[in-house]
Order: structure tokens, then C-alpha cells, then sequence
């Protein structure tokens, strides 16, 4: 099934629920534009891509959900919604560029009723291009892959972070399709868990023989000699040169990369970011990107008991910076590049 | 008060119970040799520094529940004890050595209660001096110290790592005294989370400004240079060449500390080991050192909740090797030293 997709019957989004995993795996129904913002922002959904379509498929919901006496009104209605919707999370690209492409979809509608078509058309064909595009990114990804490889991955960048497939775990599962012996072993993934909740569940679902360390412990299974290549999913990929972050760009994604990033590149470890186009942003500067700091509630509880005194100050912070240098391979569905990139391409 | 005691009137071992932190600021009385042991296996009591003198009380609470017709057979029952207390955690060589000490001083005892009396002495001066070999080690840190430093740390090695005042945070608060402004950003320390629980709680009780950061966002807060020094403890450090290592030695901790210090090297913070001479292992060879591998259910649950799939293989070493190479200060009771070792002073 999709992790995100259009219930035409109930006129509402519907989504697996990844705050319950692994104990349940049930899905949610968002059926107003306050319910899909929350379910960002919670986490219900999440994933670079796969938040790209929850922005599009949350423009269909509210145009449905408006009511208004014309298109113009309705239109403005919607746009009122979008800005909300991009807003909900701040890091990912993706997010605020699916808003935008069924925005502008809608925009050519010329009654309520076409608007509303035409939203949904737009989102249901860039959920289906995000699969398609997976399936194009993992077949890229899996000729870098040995036969035997084990390969580790930092949080969920699996199907369940995209509409189906995944782009990191996609390379995994388009390597074993091709008949390669790939296993995983699979990072925690402080303080969210996405690693131990998500990552797992859906690789053992597929068979795939996995491995689940704490954060702490990829340092020394790299030392050991266990890890064949790291591959990780993006949030937003900057070319711009940067002084802070070497000249070559550099790759946000979920906090703790960076520090795989440079072990890896210790212990010669290629490290892979699979990542659709999407995903690069070549009109900003790394200074713009907003990372987000997320509730100081996630470090003082896990799961509801306390982990730490209730009043010592947190940083969260939920995404980080990983230089372009230390990137052996970007695998979008155009391909493998290696850095340093060429920008126009992008551009 | 004291991490670990003799309780006089009762006989027996009084420890600060960790495992109730944050939440509990507890003690427990280990009154059999089971019950210590239990205690030493569930980190009751834990860190190197502090299982030296569990291992010194161990005995003397072995030779007082003991009975036997002669000091003979006394001391063949407390040495039965003392090799399962020894095995007990594998990996800090702190806890053999407390176990051996008062071995060996009650072997001088020719009744009953001799033998009692000198295991008691000797586990009662092992843990006096393990609080005046802190205040060494803290006073010599302290010079490394800069006037506003913000020092990061893993794990705990602090009070209650140790009998007193601590090794990593000894530092930390010798410099404080000194009248530095130093102030400390924890690491939350998967998979026990002694950072969150532990570090956290004694700083603050110390009143010395600190901030929790999930071991995640290391990376991150040394890439914006928010750290001037990263300071830990040692559980075994073994100076012998070692192939796999490098050829300065290595120093086995909590487990995350390789990464901590690859990390440090890369942003040329320094990286600061801090330990007394008793943690140094100069007659063992890296390939001789057990890395304890804990249970997968530290992994597979968070105080009780699910929080991975239940079959899913877990790897979970408590401690990793971290090369001398990228030690840049080990601080001793006896001194600072710069690594690479002269290993004659440590034989």
C-alpha cells in the first residue's frame, strides 16, 4: 500500500500512521487541513518526499473541503490553506514544492468544481511519479551495491518516508530485486527512533535481513569492518558554494548524518545520498535553510517517561549539514553523480 | 554523600540506586553477594572508578555473610565470591583490580574476623583514595580548562561514576573552583541514556549551567563550534601497540566515544581523556579486552515501551575502542600527558 494516497470516498487523505509503529500499524485519515498540519508536524507522515505529496494531496483537501461562490474566492481560500500547509515543517524542499505544484494546478481552474479536479490530478500524479522515480533512483543505487553488501542506513528514507519504494532503502530493495545479497543494518535514530520503529518494520516485512544498533554503536561496527557502504536519503541538497560548508554544497538531512558522513569517510566507506531532484535546491544559499529545532519534550520523555530532569535546557535540533566533500555519490533518478557537481543540470 | 558505601550498622553495601534516575534519588543496600552482583550487572552502580570500590565492598561483603570453622575456609568461600563479583561486567578492568585488592589484603587475615576486618579496610581506603585521586585528576584537567569553556562530555563520568567528585566532570568541576565559567553540554548516552539520566542530574544538583543534546546532535554543535573541549572517562586503556589501533594504544568507554572523538579531531577540539592510573592495562593486548555485549531489550524497549519490532537482531556493545592517536590530553592522577605514552611510568 501507499504511504500516503487520496480517499475518493471519504474525500479526505489517508495515511499509515508511523507514531504507532512498530507496536501498530494502522492508517489515519485526515479529514480537514488543522488534521493534515498536525500530522505533520507530529510525524504521522514524514520523509522528504513523501511530504511533498501529503503538501499536494493537502491543497486537494482543502480545495474540498472550501466552500466558496466562485473560483476566485475559493482559490484564495485555498491559498490561505497552502501557506499553512508549507509551513507545518521548515527544512524539507519538498514539502513547500508539492504545496506549490497543485497550487498552481488549481489555479488554472475556472469553477470550483475544476479546481478541485485539477488539485487532485495534480497530487495523485506526483504521488505516482514519486514511486516512479524511486523504482528509477533505486536502480541507479543498486549497481553501486556488491553482491554480498551490507549496507547501513541513518533513520527511514524507505518507503515509508516516500510515497512507496524509498530512495535510500529503495536502492536496497531495487539491489536485492536484481539478485544481490543485500542486508541493513539500521541506526536508531535519536531521539524520534524512526530507525528502530520504522526502518525495521519495513525491511522485515520485505525479508530483508536487518540489523538494529543504537546511534552510538556505528562507529564501531565500521571499525570492525561490518559496513560495505552508507546510504541515506536527503531533506535538501544546496549546491551553492559555501564557505561554512566547503565549496561544494552541502546535503541537510535528519540530525546524526553529518556524523556518520565523517566516519564513513574514516574508514573509506563510500556514503551515498539517494535523493530525487526534488530534493535539490538550487536557488538557495545554505544560510537560508531554516534547520528545524523540535519540543525539548523529546529528549525530557521517551515514550511518556521521563529521561531527564524536567527543567535542563535541550537543543533538538531534527536535521543537520553534511559537506558535499564527504558525499561519494548523489544517486537522483537522472543517475549517479559524483562531487563535485556540476550545478547547471540542477539549475 | 557518597556513590557507594559500607553501611556499618547493617553490614552491608549502600549504593545510590541509577537506575530510579532521574526520576528517584534513591539508595540500595546490596545485603548478600547476589544482590551486589545483580547490581553491578543492572548498573545500579556504574562507571570504572565506582565498580573499583563495588569490587573492594563486594568482598568485604562476602567475607562478612560467609561463615566457615576457620579463616581458611573462610577465604576459600570469599574467593568463590569474589571471581563471580570480578566477572561480573567484563570490560572496565577497575572492577578486578577492587576485587583482587581486597583479596589479597584479607588473605593476610589469620581468624574470622581479621579477614573481615582487613577486606573491609582495604575497600574503605580503595574508595578514600579513589575520591583524593579524583580531586587530582580534576585539578590537572582543570588546566586545560579556558575561562568560558563549554565543555561536551558522553556518558557519566562524573560523582556518581565514580566514589566521589568524578574523573570527566571531576574535571569540570575542579575548574568551576578554580573559578572558570565552564559550563557542560551532555550527550544523552543511547542506549542507557546515562547523559540524560545521570550526567544531567548531578550537574544541575552542582548547579553548573548545562544543556542535553541527543548523541545525534554532536555532529552538529561542534560543526557551529559551540565546544572547546570534549572531556571523558575510561573504562580500560591498554597502551600496548596495537596493529588494529594504531600503535599508540587505545582507550576502551561507554560506547559512541570513537565517534565523539573522530569528530573532535576533525573540528580540532581537544579530545581529553580523563582516568586514574588504575584504568590503564599495561600488561593486556586490545585483541585480550571483552567488549560486553548487553541484551537486545535495552534496544527492543524504553523503560517498558516498544520501541523496535521484537524479533528484529540487535547488536549492543557497551563500550567501543577509541585509537590514542586521537587522544589529545590523558589526564591522570598523576598529571597530564600527552599522548603518544611513554609506556614505562604506567607498567
Amino acid at each position: 500500500m501507499r504511504t500516503i494516497s487520496w480517499d475518493a470516498d471519504r474525500e479526505c487523505v489517508e495515511m499509515v500512521d508511523q507514531t504507532a509503529l512498530p507496536a501498530d500499524f494502522r492508517t489515519y485519515h485526515a479529514e480537514t487541513v488543522p488534521e493534515l498540519i498536525e500530522s505533520i508536524e507530529i510525524l504521522r507522515v514524514r520523509g522528504a518526499p513523501a511530504l511533498g505529496a501529503a503538501g499536494a494531496y493537502g491543497v486537494a483537501l482543502s480545495a474540498h473541503q472550501r466552500t466558496a461562490e466562485n473560483s476566485g474566492s475559493l482559490l484564495e481560500a485555498i491559498e490561505d490553506d497552502a501557506s499553512k500547509i508549507a509551513a507545518a515543517r521548515p527544512t524539507a524542499v519538498n514539502l513547500e514544492r508539492g504545496v506549490t505544484a497543485a497550487l498552481e494546478a488549481a489555479r488554472d481552474g475556472e469553477s470550483n468544481a475544476v479546481v478541485r479536479g485539477l488539485a487532485l490530478e495534480s497530487a495523485e500524479t506526483l504521488a505516482d511519479r514519486d514511486v516512479e522515480r524511486n523504482k528509477a533512483i533505486g536502480e541507479y543505487g543498486a549497481e553501486l551495491l556488491g553482491q554480498d553488501d551490507t549496507v547501513m542506513t541513518h533513520c527511514n528514507a524507505g518507503a515509508l518516508a516516500t510515497v512507496d519504494w524509498g530512495t535510500a532503502l529503495g536502492v536496497v530493495y531495487s539491489a536485492r530485486e536484481a539478485g544481490k545479497s543485500i542486508d541493513v543494518i539500521a541506526n536508531e535514530t535519536r531521539p524520534l527512533n524512526q530507525g528502530s520503529r520504522i526502518t525495521t518494520t519495513e525491511l522485515m516485512e520485505r525479508d530483508v535481513p536487518t540489523r538494529l544498533i543504537p546511534d552510538n554503536a556505528s562507529g564501531l561496527v565500521m571499525q570492525e569492518g561490518e559496513v560495505d557502504a552508507l546510504v541515506v536519503g536527503a531533506d535538501r541538497i544546496i549546491l551553492d558554494a559555501a564557505e561554512q560548508f566547503g565549496e561544494q554544497g552541502v546535503v541537510f538531512n535528519k540530525i546524526g548524518t553529518y556524523k556518520h558522513a565523517v566516519l564513513a569517510n574514516r574508514h573509506d566507506i563510500p556514503f551515498i545520498v539517494a535523493a530525487p531532484r526534488s530534493t535539490i535546491d538550487a536557488s538557495s544559499s545554505p544560510e537560508e535553510v531554516q534547520i528545524e529545532e523540535r519540543d525539548p519534550s523529546e529528549l525530557h520523555e521517551i515514550y511518556g517517561t521521563q529521561n531527564a530532569p524536567k527543567e535542563v535546557p535541550v537543543r533538538n535540533p531534527a536535521f543537520d549539514a553534511t559537506p558535499m566533500e564527504l558525499v561519494d555519490y548523489l544517486v537522483t533518478e537522472r543517475g549517479v553523480f559524483e562531487p563535485p557537481l556540476d550545478v547547471s543540470p540542477f539549475e
